[in-house]
């Protein structure tokens, strides 16, 4: 008997259909003896359909109150999903984030949690009621409304997990777990019983949209083991934990990012500075930048490339060309059409010559590598986007991570 | 320059480009260096929605989460409404009914305002930011989300208008006043300038849908003026006030409420106890009683007669016949295509002869009255449905309130 989390996201609780078997699944778990807290999202289209009215009321942004609109949301969930409870025999309560305080600063639209109760939580919990607490929305110190941003109702779980110390937090989703790389495109890949967190955090902030890194990030700073796993099928999901295996793998997955594109400004004079006077009015637009390389030949100029994605790609050309005069820079180019494959494993620390075998992996398949970027535990390389998919393929193969390519990790 | 209180209903506020004329009317009142605060309900038409999606997930009633529901229908409006008076250059800030802490008891969906916090409104006024309060919502002492039920948003607009002293509470609707009957069925009705509180709760009380009665009777409670006027259309409206004008006419209006059926059960044994024994089940179903009448012959039987909404008539008589039988009564018998029509007037008080007049007049029409009631300001009258507009003219005619037929009060 232990205590767990579960967080069901938009698509989980998106009709009332949907919102019954929810309470089907909530109910088996606590006939097996366990302490169930449940954290949901706003029904899946509804955040669509509210900014949408937001919008046709006022053309700027109005943060404190789109908070207020948003938050309504999940507010829905909370409330139909505690009577599907009731209406079931099992009693439960719904809450809002103010009133399990769940506290944040005040960036409306992407404020922090910085603390949360659980004073009624426990009391809840202790008498077998299951409390339904609406994700993505907190209270600051004055009381107002404000939302968490992107993924926030997976950091509302993982924060009340850590709160509760729960045994697990499990993220209840539309996909049964994590995989070794996009089964719609790989054919053969495989769900993995088991990721760190370090990995967890690289594949989500790479385009592997199971779970928000910031909720990774979250989990894995207090320890919160976390779980990714079906909403509506029975299995074991993906367990993401800090303990490495003994037997870890050099590499546990392939992430791909499409909708990439690169800009390159060529012979920039190689003086300190330069990064940021062409980086800062970019993040000020404000565009998101991924990779950064820079090369420094022998004449005193230098090549400054880095990636945006695509949709941002127009604006930051545009935003480029004064720089480049101002800076005398020879060339202001890019490609919109290019693609990020990355390679991740904790394994690889240990283990020289990863980046080796994936370089002679795509050479071999006469893939050409635009860009390298390395970390830690990965290795992205950018290449054209019509070889995205080739590129993805064989470096599963490459490392060996497909169905029946040895048991991994379990 | 004064501090007004306004509040838009479901209609009013039932699409953005009606919310968008509401945030032109709140800024053009504010043009007037009146200090506005503003309470909202639900986006028509979304309350019946969420009412449904509640009941597609139990199909019992769970009031706690019932509440949390429907409150999220005025948490959009007050965002919407605020987010517009912003894009027009107003100050403003929405609240949810404990933002501002309207405390109630805990009688999930039919709570009463016990307390109002005006601190962070006074704040908000004396800085020129328009407060928008979510109608309808308070929380109980514990911080569970209430409702207030039918007319609860007036009654929120009430207790924020008595709370802050305000100088005048405008219900904005989509009718422009009051009228001396329904227009819709009585030619020359003409809007009332003024009415008093007593006659307004007749006349709400009576099927005149303008204003909650609890409302009504909150404002006279704590003399807060209240105001009826069109939300989209120019004009003074009906300023409903504890002031009784010295030439205030016999009869102020004339109300009528369709779709009443009565119930008569005869020759019951007339001993004490009877009443209850009649009534009590069926305020228990519960079933609303409205009038009541009871006629003792001199054989120790009595001819008991109420009249309850037609929809409630044949669950009423099944109730009653097992009551019937067990009382040996006679007859259980009932007719449900009646209307009941009522002459409202603080002015009769002091008038005899209202009754006379009233049922002459209907007399000369050939017109049958089966039930009469009296209260201080007010007769009612039940005849046959198909009499209803006719005795809605005679008496209005008879009581001279129609266009032209003298200034009555203003």
């Amino acid at each position: 008997m232990g205590t767990v989390v579960h967080k069901y996201g938009g698509t989980s609780v998106g009709s009332t259909e949907r919102i019954k078997a929810v309470a089907d699944r909530v109910v088996r778990q606590c006939a097996n003896g366990d302490r169930v807290a449940v954290v949901v999202s706003a029904m899946g289209g509804e955040t669509d359909r509210l900014t949408a009215l937001g919008r046709d009321v006022a053309d700027r942004s109005i943060p404190r109150e789109m908070d207020v609109l948003l938050a309504s949301g999940e507010q829905v969930t909370i409330a139909l999903l505690s009577m599907a409870l009731i209406q079931r025999g099992q009693r439960a309560r719904s809450y809002l984030g103010g009133q399990v305080h769940i506290r944040t600063n005040d960036h409306h639209g992407r404020a922090r949690i910085e603390e949360v109760s659980t004073e009624r939580l426990h009391k809840d919990l202790d008498q077998g009621i299951v409390p339904v607490i609406a994700g993505f929305q907190g209270i600051d110190e004055s009381g107002n409304v404000t939302t968490l941003g992107r993924g926030g109702s997976d950091t509302t779980a993982v924060a009340i997990a850590a709160a509760l110390e729960a045994d697990e937090c499990q993220i209840c989703t539309d996909v049964d777990g994590v995989y070794t790389a996009d089964p719609r495109v790989v054919e053969d890949a495989r769900r993995l019983d088991q990721v760190t967190f370090e990995e967890m955090l690289e594949l989500a902030s790479l385009g592997s949209k199971v779970l928000a890194s910031r909720s990774v990030e979250f989990a894995g700073k207090y320890r919160v083991p976390l779980r990714v796993l079906s909403t509506f099928e029975d299995g074991p999901g993906t367990l993401i934990t800090v303990e490495t295996n003994m037997e870890q793998p050099v590499v546990s997955g392939i992430a791909h990012t499409p909708d990439e594109a690169k800009i390159t400004m060529a012979g920039v004079p190689d003086v300190p500075g330069v990064a940021s006077r062409i980086l800062g009015p970019i993040g000020r637009a404000p565009i998101e930048v991924d990779m950064i390389v820079q090369n420094t030949g022998g004449d005193g100029l230098t090549d400054f490339t880095f990636t945006v994605k695509r949709d941002d790609y127009e604006r930051a050309l545009e935003i480029l060309e004064p720089v480049r005069l101002d800076l005398g820079a020879r060339e202001l180019s890019g490609d919109n059409k290019i693609a990020k494959v990355s390679v991740v494993g904790v394994g690889m620390r240990s283990h020289a010559g990863v980046a080796t075998r994936l370089f002679d992996a795509l050479a071999a398949e006469n893939i050409n590598i635009q860009m390298i970027s390395t970390s830690e535990i990965k290795i992205s390389v950018v290449v054209a986007e019509r070889y995205m998919e080739l590129a993805l393929r064989c470096a599963h193969t490459e490392f060996g991570l497909g169905e029946g390519a040895g048991e991994g990790r379990t």
